[in-house]
């Protein structure tokens, strides 16, 4: 029954459209610029029928943005139902046995490296937040892909308050922390890349039928999921994970792990929204574009490796570091299709899959460290 | 110790300053406009000292929004961390018997409140996440505003999972109930309504630091924290209550409790965050502009009560609900400062404000049910 040919009772109402409803402006939109708005009494319904499915669109839709239903992106609310259930906050985990670990287990290079990344991650992921929230959910037209994107900005926000439980509980200078992105160089380069494809696609008032500003969003959106969640965010634990391994740093560990889990849901949802958008709108990446940004990644995450592990640590190094970098960003790139960046780099973290996957299984290198060791290149003592 | 003197390493950055951070734009803003970015290993950090929490502005701020510590509104951290303590999803709440109660114990008229309230609410949440995650958030130049504001936007989400839970369990006609707003005149003029203030303030261009944009913005957070959330949605669920209250739909009710339990929290931080903003701006409301504010949207609840309720049902009736409606309008003003708009409103459910503080008491209504009759004015058999 449409809902259409009802009798509403009240109030007379205009004559009914059967169009799918999704050629006219948001029903306010009318009333916006007069400077006699109707009164609510005036206000009439514009009287159209539901939406339809295949009137979506990721961007450029014209259909009521109020209308979840009928999806025309199943995977998008499957997406959000499993985040869902993902659900965790950092103050379930035991952190009492990091509170000596960094004190008085870590030598000067791990503590080098551990704060580091931890004022990287800070940074990182505050501006992870801002991109999803203010630069890529508004341009989205199907409200099943901003209902993902709120549930993602809601979980950059959790990854935040996690670091600053950790920066807490180890009793750190978080003005220190906060800010070092600003005084560190190899810091600093990561995060002025990734404000760059931000700050491109921020304003509001970008029009994305023009296809070169298109172009740049499908980009952006593909730099943010594909490297800076689906590389950077992605093996950028692994250093941390590598003192867990040994046992060391556990609980920032077991944190970061659930972080992980998260970033890899963000990383695959945000290469399916880039691969149908790119489907939907007819256009492809410029490779030259595409190669310019991997060159940069890698730039951009080689200085840093160098910076943090500047001595290298027991297990881990800078070489180890980038060359897992390489090896994740052409699994990125066949996710979209793309050519490998970098042919040939091979998996130097075999054990970080099982990492980026744990389904809360809790102390799992506890129990498992030995089978996975095998793979692996950890020099164990 | 401050980082800016630390001893960083591999590259010569600029001189230090020592002024608070504040004054300059984002780091990459510099290198937005030109063609000829420049390579990653060019990119110089500012080498500014720690942002001061006193800097910290709630719009038209300086500060680095990259740097949630330290605080200068530790009010907004515990809102979020009050926010996480109150987790849950619609699926953890048992449906059965609702599915029985809607289609063989509710009445025509009983249905037909239901299935408004579910349409007019299903809109309204959708349209609430917009609001703060589009319009809102990205003006707030203190990110610990924003933090609690993308647990907000995620709020707003799961409310809308949780309607689309009760509309799959139920098995209603999905399109029929989102288009409900396009056509019933009653829900669309209190849509429409938002939807007028939500597009003003819309727009990421706008100017703060103009008093009557800033006034006009103002106001919009009100109207959205104070009535949409803070009277529309605070007593919209009590006709869902009067069912629960004489034991039907009470899984429903039961899912409408939780969502009450965000929404008070919603409006508590958003007319604290709007009294801040105001004393901060040196600004006050224009008493007319509030007036008319007020009585827009008694208007529009008057003729949706009217609407939803043109038959009473069993314990409920529009005249009880409007009345509701003016007693929470005055005390919303009072939260501000305001003259009341409805000078003598009584409470007519003094039962709701229990609901409405509910904290994970489960079945409240199956057991406590005979106590808050007494004081009510509900009409049982």
């Amino acid at each position: 029954m449409n809902a259409m040919f009802d009798d509403w009772g009240d109030t007379p109402v205009a004559t009914p459209k059967t169009t799918g409803g999704g050629e006219l402006p948001p029903p306010a939109a009318a009333h916006l610029d007069g400077e006699a708005a109707p009164r609510p009494s005036e206000l009439r319904p514009p009287n159209l029928a539901p939406i339809r499915a295949e009137d979506k669109r990721i961007v450029n839709g014209h259909t009521d943005i109020n209308q979840l239903a009928p999806f025309k992106y199943p995977w998008a609310w499957e997406f959000f139902l499993k985040a869902n259930r993902n659900h965790w906050t950092p103050t379930e985990i035991n952190m009492a046995q990091d509170v000596q670990d960094y004190h008085h287990r870590l030598n000067p290079a791990e503590r080098h490296m551990f704060e580091n990344v931890l004022a990287y991650l800070t940074t990182s992921d505050i501006l992870a937040m801002r991109n999803i929230g203010l630069a890529v959910m508004e341009k989205m037209t199907a409200p099943e892909l901003q209902i993902y994107q709120a549930r993602q900005v809601y979980e950059e926000a959790l990854h935040t308050w996690t670091y600053q439980h950790c920066i807490e509980t180890l009793n750190l200078d978080q003005e220190d922390i906060y800010n070092r992105y600003r005084v560190v160089p190899a810091i600093y380069g990561k995060i002025a890349l990734a404000n760059r494809r931000l700050e491109k696609v921020l304003c509001s008032g970008l029009d994305l039928t023009h296809r070169e500003t298109l172009h740049e969003f499908a980009l952006s959106y593909f730099f943010f999921a594909g490297i800076f969640e689906g590389c950077w965010f992605y093996n950028g634990f692994s250093p941390i994970f590598a003192l867990q391994r040994r046992g060391l740093m556990k609980g920032t560990a077991e944190q970061f792990q659930y972080i992980m889990r998260d970033e890899v849901l963000h990383c695959a949802f945000g290469l399916r929204v880039v691969r149908e958008l790119l489907q939907e709108e007819k256009i492809a990446f410029d490779p030259a574009a595409v190669a310019e940004m991997w060159q940069e990644a890698e730039a951009a995450e080689e200085a840093y490796a160098r910076y943090i592990l500047r001595d290298s640590i027991l297990g881990y190094s800078a070489d180890l570091h980038i060359g897992q970098f390489r090896f994740v960003a052409n699994r990125r790139a066949r996710q979209m299709s793309l050519a490998e960046p970098f042919p040939g780099a091979k998996a130097e973290l075999p054990w970080l899959d099982e990492q980026a996957n744990l389904r809360k299984e809790k102390n799992f290198f506890e129990t498992r460290v030995n089978e996975y060791q095998t793979g692996g290149t950890l020099a164990w003592e």
